[in-house]
């Protein structure tokens, strides 16, 4: 358990009168607990691991199945051992503890539980908090970026690894396996989301999942991966060149390439995330081929996309202690696709690089 | 797009005296129209692939990064472009096809975006659906059964493949990258859910995780595994034997063994989900140990648990048609933990055990 989190949770609850928050949020759980949940074991942990603060006391909810498990891995948190759902049994213990008014996060409970929770306990009032938890874990302590750092160096050493290994040939599927074999060989605690392995045209999709299809000569081979370790994640992108390809990819690469670095130079505290995204967006459109329709970046931790959002649309204001991506990119539908992808951890001293592989063009095979 | 599966959804629009549903959870949206989100996609998708059913149309929403994929999987379906949240871009759908009163899964949609979507739709009242779309999904087709048979094949065959490769001293982990390495290699479209492999002591737990604790001579090995093809799932556990055994392990395997046979042998169209849970539970407890404290068994099909359960505490008519689980177990913390799981179709001519592999007692290394 983390006092100084906890304390800042509990200043919320002054902040917005409130007696007590409840937390749902898998990543919000871990930050405040330590309890841990696979990402694909949402659907059928029930509420296993959720969180109730007050002002005094700190309680952890487990099912049969978990009670072991947020022993070991919340130990501070008094557990309270649950055989219902949520409406079921929270509404006897906010009588307890005498909770009148109660934060919940509206944006990852189910209305069903929302709604039958607010029904099973009257005496309680429930507000969203989900605004205000947000920034809670958009600066990282030097600790938590180590922690990425960790991951993302364990990503570079795949890349160099992948660099070795793929040959044309090979279907997109197979590259996806082996770099997950590297992950979870090398000591990742899983991946930080379903690889992208794209070749040739298919490049072009920004959210394309990995096919049979072969990795041919002439094809850019594109890859966005990332592992987690220590649940932080890391997220990085590279455009490969397999054999010779045709000059204005080439032209292309660069141009990304030099996106990137104008978003990366103009990183500094205060810095708006928008400004950055029309440098890049800018010197990609300079090329006379439309520019990216996502965002410039998106802020990573415990979660692979969190905040800060850096984006046309939304104004930020980049803080020391934030930990974000810069991956602009070119996608041509049918014909090819090239993105740029590094993890910067804004310090004291200014921006700091966390994923390290060359940008440089590289060609295999 | 399945007219016969759209037919009984309108039904459902009837029986309610609603004007449209809207489709949410990612096991009904891939039901009704074929698109696919992969398990760990949800958090960043953010709605798209939601339907929408009204007496004469049949939408599917995709943002830019899915509009190809909606194309290609939802062929029958018209596409509507997205750019924002459900709040605001539903509403104009809503007035455009005159729905004042719209199903929606109140179980999968956060209550954010419930509250939301009912502020910035004024004219739509908003009723949850969720209980009436699980029974749609219950019963299955030949062509479903089938799908899921072809899991079960492929689950068969990793359980042999696993049987030869695995030694004393390798670790949980080890095992469970291969298993996946198996799937991913021999044409599984994924993991139905992270695998559980536990040896010795572990194995008492329902819902470990795989670790770096080696296997060692003397432990139970329980593998709790399945894949998907065609987005159907398999499900299968076996516990094996690694080198000798202490006899009371062999007799309490024996016993869930019977167990599970009990229950299997009274699988009928009408039986009840109940009883069956009874006749492996009484088996267990004339041992003089626990029985499980989960249920005997879970629907499967397009996701890996669904409708119907078998259980102490719900009673439930089994029809011809259904698919489910019958898994029972022994658990003593901190000494030693069995479970067998098999899959049953039950058909118009009985039960039809879809998972294979042999449940006599088998020992390795």
């Amino acid at each position: 358990m983390s006092d100084e989190r906890l304390a800042r949770l509990r200043a919320l609850l002054d902040a917005r009168l409130l007696d007590a928050a409840l937390v749902s949020r898998n990543a919000n759980r871990r930050y405040f607990s330590g309890f841990r949940l696979g990402d694909a074991e949402g659907p059928t942990s029930g509420w296993s691991g959720s969180l109730l603060v007050t002002r005094d006391a700190a309680l952890i909810f487990a099912d049969s199945r978990y009670t072991e498990q947020a022993r070991q891995q919340a130990p501070g948190w008094e557990l309270v051992a649950t055989t219902g759902p949520i409406a079921m049994e929270l509404p006897g213990v906010l009588l307890r503890h005498e909770v009148a008014s109660l934060g919940a996060e509206a944006a990852v409970m189910s209305h069903a539980d929302w709604s039958a929770l607010a029904a099973a306990a009257p005496g309680t009032e429930l507000h969203a908090i989900d605004a205000e938890l947000v920034p809670l874990r958009a600066i990282k302590t030097t600790a938590e970026i180590d922690a990425i750092e960790r991951a993302c160096a364990l990503t570079d050493a795949c890349f160099d690894h992948l660099v070795e290994f793929v040959e044309p040939g090979m279907t997109e599927e197979m590259v996806a396996l082996e770099l997950e074999r590297f992950f979870r060989t090398q000591g990742a605690e899983g991946l930080a989301f379903e690889p992208i392995v794209l070749a040739g045209p298919r490049a072009a999709m920004p959210h394309g999942r990995p096919s049979d299809a072969p990795i041919e000569r002439g094809n850019v081979l594109l890859i966005d991966f990332g592992c987690s370790v220590d649940g932080y994640r890391s997220d990085m992108t590279r455009t490969l060149f397999v054999g010779d390809v045709p000059d204005d990819v080439r032209r292309y690469h660069d141009a990304v390439r030099e996106a990137q670095q104008a978003a990366i130079d103009a990183i500094a505290i205060g810095a708006n995330g928008q400004d950055l995204d029309a440098l890049a967006r800018e010197r990609i459109e300079r090329e006379g081929v439309a520019a990216y329709e996502h965002g410039l970046g998106h802020g990573i931790g415990l979660e692979t996309h969190e905040a800060p959002s850096l984006r046309r649309s939304v104004a930020s204001a980049l803080e020391a202690g934030m930990v974000f991506s810069v991956e602009p990119g070119i996608y041509l539908p049918g014909v090819t696709g090239i993105r740029i992808e590094d993890i910067v951890a804004l310090t004291a001293s200014g921006p700091q690089l966390l994923t390290r592989s060359t940008r440089e063009p590289i060609a295999i095979g």
